[in-house]
C-alpha cells in the first residue's frame, strides 16, 4: 500500500524548493525560530482540540486494532523529510488521526477492561503538558529550586492523603520521590538494600544475597533483581494457592529464608505486594514485616495499582502493618488521575538510598533546611518535573474527589461481580478487593467439567474481545486455573459500557457454549 | 510567611459546604467526570495561553533565582485540600506564575548558558501534550501496536539522519528504542553485555568484571556499573589530560585491561564519549574499538549531548568508526528539540538486550513480520508513546531544520569564542568542537599568576551570575584547571544575548581583576 499523497515527498530531499513552507526562518540571522511564542499558541490550540476531539469520539473506536504486524510501518516513508511539507503540523495532526490513532489499543476507551488503567484526566494531561512546556530537569534542588520543593511538599500531601505511616514521609524522618515507573522504584531500593547488606557482610558477597517475593509478585521485580546482580536462582518466588487468595504466606516465607540461612545465603528483599497484577491479591504486610525483621531483610510494598485505593479509609486495612516497611510505591499513573507517568516512591530511610545512588559517596542529606537533590535518589539524572501535575491533581480534584473517583470505579466493578453471580452459568473466582473482577465462565459435567474449563475460557475471551465495539479484557492463569480479568478504571466508563459489557460476555458465552454442544453432540 | 490569600482554606476539609465548585458531578451516577472533553478543551486552552505567555515573557525572568531553601515549602499547605476551591484550575495556574515559576532554574531562558540545553521547541512540547493526552503504554506490540511500530520507524528515521552506521540500524540487523534517560540506556547496554559475558565465562564471577572509561566520563557511568553489581573498585576512570584535550588515550587503555588480564580480571565495557560534559571532548571511537576488541569488551558510545550534532554531515567524523560499536545513544531532548525525555539507544545485536532483560529467557526478536516487544529492551515495563513525538519533530522540522539548529547555536558560540579571543585578559581553554567555550581568565603575574587562576575564576563567575539580568554560565574543573563553560542551546538565544553575556563577562572581569589590583596594593 503506498503512503497517502499528503504524506511528504522525500524525493525533492530539498534540492529544490517546491513552494514548502519550512520552518519560519529569521532570514536575518538564518537561525530557525522553533520556539516562537505565537507559534506555539496556535498548533497549540489545534492539539488541544485535536485531544478533546478524541476524547469525544474515544468510544467510537474499537478498543484494540484489528491489525497485523508491519501495517503501519508499510504506511510510512523510510526516512525523515529534508524539509517539512507545506503546514507539516496540520499535516502531520491528520496522519495521526487518520493513520496512527486507528492502529492504538485505546487504554482511555469506556471499553478498556483488559489492563490495569491508566487513568487520564483533564488535570492529569494538563499538568504534563504544562510540565512539558516549562520543560526543566530538576536533578539538584539548584537546577530549579522551586521544582524540588514541590515534590518534597507533594509526596508528602500524597502520603497523608494515602493514609501511609509518619514513618515515609520527610514529616517523620522518612521521604519520597516521583519517578516514572515502579521497575525503577524497585531497582532503586533493592540497589539500596543490597549496597546496606553488603556493607556489613563484605563487599564481595553478592552472590550470596537472595529475594523473595510469591509467584504473583510482577515479573518486574526478578528483573530488576537480575539487574541489580542478584543471581539468577536466587529469587525465590514463593508458591501461593487458590484456598490463601494467592497471598504470600508468612510460614512459606519463614520456612524459605529459614532454607536459605541454612545454607549460607543471605536474605535480602522481600517485594510484597498489595494487589497483584493478576488477581489483585493483598500480601499481608504487618506479618510478613515480623518474619522479614529478625533476618534484617528490606521489605518493599508493591501497592502499584491499589495504592490509589488507600485514599479510602476504607481500604486502609490492606496495609495494616505498614509503618515496619521500609520502601513503598504506588503509580498515581494508574489510578490516581495523574496520567503517565508518576510512581511515587517513599523509604524510611533517605540516607540508604543515597549512599547507594549519590553520586559523592559521603553525600546525605543536605544541612539544616533539609532540601534534597533528587538525582542521588534514583537511578537518572535526568527526571521531568512530575511534581507539578500530581500537584495539580491533588489541588484541583481534592482528596474527596480522588475518593469519589476511586469508589466509583469500586461500584462499577460491583455491579458487574453481581451481575456475574447472578448469571449460574459463571463463577467469580476470587474476591474483588478493588476493581477487578476475575470470574469464568463454568465447564458444564457433560463437556469435561474442570478438563475443558481454561479451553472453554480462553475461547471465550477471544471471542468477547473480537466483538468490534464490545468490550476489551484480558485474562489471568493462577493456580492451574484460567479467569477474565475485568478492570474497570477508564474515566470514560459509565454504568451503561458495564452493562453493554456483560451482555457481550453474556452473548458470547452462549456462542462458545452453543459451539461446545454442537462438538459435543457430533461425538456421542 | 503565611499562604497567600488565595491558596485554598484546608481548615473546612469538606465538612461544610462553603461555596467551593468541586469536580464537576454526574448527581445521578455520582461518578466524577474528570475526563469530560469539553472541560479538557477549555483547561487546555488556558494552559497553552500559559505556555505562549511564558516563552513570550522568559527574557524577564532572571535565569536562575534568588531563592533560600525552605522558600517554597513555607508558602504552601502541609496537606491537600479536601475539596477543590472555586475554579481551582485557574487559581492553581495562578500560583504556578505567582509562586512557582520565580523560583524556578528557567532552563529555556535565552540567557541560559550553565547545563547543556534542554532544548525546547513548539512541536517537542507539543508532541509532549499529546502524548500525555493519548495516554497509552506500549509496552508490546499488542499493547498499542501503532506505538512500537512508530518507534521502530522513527528510531531508523533518527539514525539515518544522524548518519549512523547502518549495523545499528533495524534495516541493517541492529534496531533502537526510545527510553527516558542515557543513564537508564547505560544501565541496559552493561547489564547486556554483563549477561552476556557471564554466560560465556561463569555466573557466580560478577566480581571479576572490570568496567572503563575516562576520568571525563559522566558520573552517571560509574553509578550504573555500580547498580549493575559491579564492583565499585573495577570502574576504572582513566586519567585525561589537557595536552590530549580530555580525550581518552587508546593506549592508556589498552595498558589498564592488560593490567586487569594480568591480574585475572575480566575487561567488560567501555564507555566512550562523544562530547563529554564538562568540555565536550571527543574519544576517539575508532581506535577505542580496535582496542577493545580482541577482550571482547563491548562498547558503548555516549553521545548524550553532541549525538544531534551529526544531523550536520560536517560533525560526522567525530564518530568515525563507529561501527564497530555495540550501542549508541544520545539524547535528543538536549539538543536536537524533543523536549524531556528522549533518549534514543541503538544496539548492534538487539538479541543480547532482549537475552538479559526480556521476561521470558528465551524470548527473542518475533517472528517473521518483525515487530518487538519494547519491554525487553529496557529495564521498565510501564514506557510513553515517546515516538509520536519524535516523529513529530522529525517530520515538522525536517533534517535540514534540525541542521539549522545546529548550526545557529555552532555559530553563536563560535561568536562568543571570538569575542573572548579578541579580549587580551581572557583565554579559550579548550577546542571548541560543538555550542560549548570553555575559557577563563588570565591571572595575571602581579597576582601570583596560575597560582591564583582558579580563584579568580571562581570570583568572576559569581559575579557573573549574580547579575539579575546577566546570563547563567556554570564551569568545570579539568586537570586542575578551573573554566567556565557557556554552552548555547537554548532555543530563545539570540545574536543579541550572545553580546550582551559576554559584555557581562567582561564587566564582571574588570570588576574582580579591580578586587585583586586592591587586595594586592594594600599588601604590597
Amino acid at each position: 500500500m503506498a503512503p497517502p499523497s499528503r504524506c511528504f515527498d522525500n524525493t525533492m530531499n530539498g534540492k529544490t524548493d517546491n513552494g514548502a513552507v519550512p520552518v519560519v526562518v529569521d532570514t536575518q540571522q538564518q537561525s530557525p525560530k522553533v520556539l516562537d511564542p505565537e507559534e506555539f499558541r496556535r498548533q497549540g490550540h489545534q492539539v488541544i482540540d485535536f485531544i478533546a476531539d478524541y476524547y469525544g469520539r474515544m468510544g467510537d473506536y474499537p478498543v484494540h486494532p484489528n491489525v497485523t504486524p508491519g501495517f503501519l510501518r508499510s504506511l510510512l516513508p523510510t526516512e525523515a523529510p529534508s524539509r517539512p511539507e507545506p503546514d507539516a503540523f496540520g499535516s502531520a495532526l491528520q496522519d495521526v488521526r487518520d493513520l496512527i490513532l486507528p492502529g492504538m489499543t485505546h487504554w482511555q476507551s469506556p471499553r478498556h477492561f483488559a489492563h490495569f488503567p491508566a487513568s487520564s484526566s483533564t488535570v492529569g494531561a494538563l499538568g504534563e503538558a504544562l510540565t512539558a512546556g516549562i520543560n526543566v530537569i530538576p536533578f539538584t534542588w539548584a537546577a530549579s529550586p522551586a521544582a524540588t520543593e514541590l515534590e518534597m511538599v507533594v509526596v508528602d500531601w500524597l502520603g497523608k492523603a494515602l493514609h501511609l505511616p509518619e514513618s515515609l514521609l520527610f514529616a517523620g524522618g522518612g521521604g519520597g520521590t516521583l519517578l516514572g515507573t515502579s521497575c525503577e522504584a524497585m531497582l532503586c531500593a533493592l540497589v539500596a538494600a543490597r549496597d546496606n547488606k553488603l556493607s556489613e557482610i563484605g563487599g564481595n558477597r553478592i552472590g550470596d544475597l537472595v529475594v523473595y517475593c510469591s509467584d504473583q509478585t510482577h515479573f518486574a521485580f526478578c528483573k530488576a533483581a537480575r539487574i541489580a546482580g542478584i543471581q539468577r536462582e536466587h529469587c525465590r518466588e514463593i508458591q501461593t494457592c487458590h484456598e490463601n487468595m494467592f497471598a504470600l504466606s508468612p510460614t512459606a516465607l519463614q520456612a524459605a529464608m529459614k532454607a536459605d540461612v541454612d545454607a549460607g545465603l543471605v536474605p535480602l528483599f522481600l517485594c510484597a505486594t498489595v494487589g497483584t497484577t493478576q488477581t489483585t491479591a493483598v500480601d499481608p504486610i504487618g506479618e510478613l514485616c515480623a518474619v522479614a525483621a529478625p533476618c534484617g531483610v528490606w521489605v518493599h510494598v508493591d501497592a502499584a495499582y491499589a495504592g490509589s485505593a488507600l485514599v479510602c479509609p476504607e481500604f486502609r486495612h490492606v496495609i495494616d502493618g505498614a509503618e515496619a516497611v521500609d520502601s513503598f510505591i504506588m503509580n498515581a499513573h494508574k489510578w490516581l488521575l495523574a496520567n503517565i507517568d508518576c510512581c511515587a516512591m517513599w523509604v524510611k530511610k533517605p540516607s540508604a538510598l543515597v549512599a547507594a545512588l549519590g553520586s559523592e559517596p559521603e553525600y546525605i542529606l543536605k544541612d539544616a533546611a533539609g532540601v534534597v537533590d533528587y538525582k542521588d535518589w534514583s537511578m537518572a539524572l535526568t527526571r521531568r518535573f512530575r511534581a507539578l501535575k500530581m500537584w495539580l491533581v491533588l489541588r484541583c480534584y481534592g482528596t474527596d474527589g480522588l475518593r469519589d473517583n476511586i469508589r466509583s470505579d469500586v461500584r462499577m466493578a460491583k455491579a458487574f461481580e453481581d451481575m456475574v453471580k447472578a448469571d449460574a452459568r459463571f463463577e467469580v473466582m476470587t474476591d474483588r478487593k478493588f476493581a477487578l473482577v476475575c470470574f469464568r465462565l463454568r465447564s458444564p459435567q457433560r463437556f469435561g467439567g474442570e478438563k475443558t474449563a481454561n479451553e472453554l475460557n480462553r475461547a471465550l475471551l477471544e471471542e468477547v474481545n473480537a466483538v468490534r465495539s464490545g468490550p476489551y479484557m484480558s485474562s489471568a492463569m493462577v493456580g492451574g486455573i484460567y479467569m477474565l480479568r475485568c478492570a474497570v478504571g477508564s474515566k470514560l466508563t459509565e454504568e451503561r459500557h458495564i452493562k453493554d459489557a456483560w451482555e457481550v460476555v453474556q452473548d458470547r458465552a452462549s456462542s462458545v457454549l452453543g459451539k461446545m454442544e454442537t462438538i459435543y453432540s457430533v461425538h456421542c
